[in-house]
């Protein structure tokens, strides 16, 4: 029986990266639907699960995809809500590449710290979509996050949201609209992860040079002025000034194993659902 | 050369379940287009008659389906328009389920009678695209039919759009508006079938058993509550109270045998349109 | 690795003929958008892009299409522009068949001619998509070129186009409104070709009895009246009235042979692009 995943993109057009790489996956059949709404898609998981018997709904699965994180959250809720009892398939999101990348980035730190123990991180744009993945990962493996943004109450609220998914969680939030307030937010880190827009520099190299307890630096933005200055966007574990560099193609390779790694593992039972943290265990088996 | 299917859907997402179909049929590529009207339709069906020699034409077929029968139905007459002599491909018309499901049903009853000589059968919501569907095939059979609706108007109307199509049927139109309409429709039948929308009860218990001549009862209502109370949805010759009961997913299994059938069928000659009657024959082979 | 051809089409539908072509060309994998305009096409370019590796980049390719040709040259033009440096994947276009079309009417005339040296060659309807394209070809071939149109003005600028494309063309412009003027057009041609739209006959039976000089006679409209009087739409290599005719569908057989050649051209590196030129080439490869 051949394995069909459905990839329901909230865009008008389906997203032609992730496709290519449910190809490359090895997956059989691609059905593709852009511009899919929690109000339309209904119909489109009932076909997923009423068309092949119990035994083989694991041949079958949903990808939620899209540009707009916010709407693959609200659609995959959907999704969810629409099976029942055993008859489901199995499904993974991954709006933006947001699980996969924040995935990537907290891996590629756990090779240089081993455990995360002890060690201070900071999340520069930690309540974007990337930015609050990486820091739940973070949270959940036992770091000490500290979660920026602009304003310190949009970087409280998303302490809150991840600590009622993380127990026990050690979060703060700082704010970074100054110079004085991202000094003070980087005072004794060691480990930054920049989860900023395309094309803007959330830690300047005076600023970055400031920080002696620094060990790992990881940029995720591909496009320049990259994220911090000092790293190169193909940088994947490169030593310079005594600090680990990841850069956005450096660590762009372990992202794509990790989703195509999650998309088969999609295929092994029928119910599973590939979030944040279980797309992080997905890609923790891979090292 | 490998058989490409070109469905052709009507609602602007292209049904998922009729790919899976596909998929399950064993045909190599499927082209799925959305929304699609009588006004766009003649490019795409040119693209079918042109690009493969008159040989192998059979290798490539259309399939017109889509939520609204009425729609599908004005959609197939367009393709076939546009054919024009041996410069065609096959083509097959399921909106909604609603042939292969009629022809389960009236295939499962047969099975139950052997032969309709005689038989005296009722069709609930006999006047939607699955009753007037199913209505159709028992006359064709021989059957004495009884197309059931709200109003007598709306029945006779379909009673004479069938007898136009099957010379020799015996069709009578009857109301079941009030219970007392219902119980004379209900009146020394051997076989209901009910062809009603989702989550409406058509045959309440009592009068349900105060039909001493019921022998088969199928209800093609998945959803609760059931179309026939006492039926199950799962439902597969299932004797109780002295009738024989098929429930929705009880005839589902057939339903998709048909629908796979069907599609392979397809690809045998250029020159075939499947529709009500022709699905029927395909099923009944396959018995 | 397989092969992935990524279709953009700036019809709303994507063109099923296209589809049809491609995988009779053997590609494996099909990605197919409609209504792509320049606007919307470069997380589609990027997702080509981005997916594989260098090395691997030649697995997959873009083809634009559509049914007009103006909006296909658009969008192309920005696809070439979104890659950069060596990441860059092959591209094809072929809008409404245009480039195929004009490169089988040329490679047509070619086999009776052997070659164009000091042939007279009137391409009628020789503005629009194909016909300019099958002048461009002439000229590039060293045919003396008529372009003709209903108005000189807009022959001249076509003539100016393909000259700034083909250095040392002879090319002149010619007005064929009326029947004086298209004798004129006619006189001492040894080739025509017929570019116009459907249904319109642009060389009527005396003029081009009239023609003494006339070898070769293309048409390349299938839909009666033909686009010249006295071709059949399947002559191929026909010879009547000490004139070599070539009907619609007579040059389709080649057509489609480029067509199929150019696409699995595509995956043969990552950095081509198939336009007229390179498009006309590959066909004659194929003689």
């Amino acid at each position: 029986m051949k394995t069909i995943l459905i990839q329901l993109d909230t865009d008008p057009q389906p997203s032609s990266f992730d496709r290519v790489v449910a190809i490359d996956a090895g997956i059989d059949e691609l059905f593709c639907y852009g511009g899919v709404s929690p109000e339309s898609v209904e119909p489109l998981v009932h076909g997923a699960m009423f068309t092949r018997g119990p035994a083989d709904l694991k041949h079958t699965a949903i990808f939620v995809g899209g540009s707009d994180v916010a709407s693959g959250e609200r659609l995959l809720e959907r999704v969810r809500k629409t099976f029942f009892g055993p008859i489901r398939v199995s499904v993974m999101m991954d709006s933006n590449g947001s699980n996969t990348t924040a995935a990537a980035a907290v891996l590629s730190a756990k090779k240089q710290f081993g455990s995360f123990a002890g060690v201070e991180a900071l999340v520069l744009a930690g309540t974007g979509p990337v930015g609050q993945r990486a820091a739940q990962l973070l949270a959940a493996e036992g770091a000490s996050v500290r979660v920026a943004s602009r304003t310190r109450d949009r970087a409280a609220k998303t302490c809150a949201a991840i600590a009622s998914q993380v127990s026990g969680g050690k979060l703060s939030p700082w704010s970074t609209a100054s110079d004085a307030e991202l000094r003070s937010a980087c005072e004794g880190v060691h480990l930054v992860i920049a989860a900023g827009a395309a094309g803007i520099t959330l830690l300047p190299a005076d600023v970055r040079r400031s920080i002696g307890s620094l060990k790992v630096a990881i940029d995720l933005n591909a496009v320049p002025p990259l994220g911090i200055a000092g790293v190169e966007v193909m940088d994947k574990a490169v030593e310079r000034d005594g600090v680990m560099w990841y850069g956005a193609i450096g660590v762009g390779g372990l992202k794509m194993k990790i989703h195509k790694a999650a998309l088969r593992r999609l295929f092994e039972s029928n119910d599973q659902v590939l979030d944040t943290a279980a797309i992080y265990q997905i890609g923790q088996r891979l090292q």
